[in-house]
């Protein structure tokens, strides 16, 4: 079957989660090839936490998991998009529905392009 | 003036590539900070080339660049979008549209998701 070539890149590979129906860049994780085979067999995407060190179910605390429609692997096999349904309609930890909600013009000026969906201290707990 | 985080990222952050207009993920690449500031002064995408240790001007040797519309940063500012307009209509060195060309479904089963543009000998010379 088609995969990353976990062993050209060091373990990880880069992926990019996609809503499946609107086509917004929702957010860039890594997945490990044990990552990988859990969200195919799932179909909720799993990726690898390089900060915690461990496998991590999207949404596994939230509710807020990301189910695949499908998987898409470049040229070289070293990154990936995972075509998903954002369940929750956010798929940033800070509420955000995209992580890529600060958008930068040509003349260098920054605002918000991304809709804040929950309030994290409701979803996380205080202090998240 | 908002940028991303190059000390905490080793010096290259993640950049998505997105056809501004169809929402098409194109490619993956990497920018350091002079690729960065290089891409918003000329308004044309540059990347980092991780094998060829250089600044690469995407499309400088085909035609094929990349016109900047935005740039977005994640929450973490540590992974980038650009949005892009991108000439020649393929981001692939293989003459597909997309670098991502293969689509992988639930069931496993590969197929084609992006259209093959241009013959790559005819871009850049017999056996390229």
């Amino acid at each position: 079957m088609l995969e990353p070539d976990f062993d050209k890149a060091g373990g990880l590979v880069p992926v990019i989660a996609q809503d499946a129906a609107s086509g917004e860049v929702l957010m860039l994780a890594y997945m490990n090839r044990q990552a990988w085979e859990e969200t195919l067999r799932t179909g909720e995407v799993h990726y690898w936490s390089r900060s915690r060190g461990k496998l991590w179910h999207k949404g596994g605390t939230s509710g807020h998991v990301q189910r695949l429609k499908s998987l898409r692997l470049d040229c070289d096999r070293d990154a990936v998009v995972a075509l998903v349904e954002q369940v929750g309609g956010a798929a940033c930890h800070t509420g955000y529905r995209s992580c890529f909600y600060r958008e930068i013009g040509r003349d260098g000026a920054d605002a918000e392009c991304s809709p804040k969906v929950f309030d994290p201290e409701k979803v996380y707990g205080p202090g998240a």
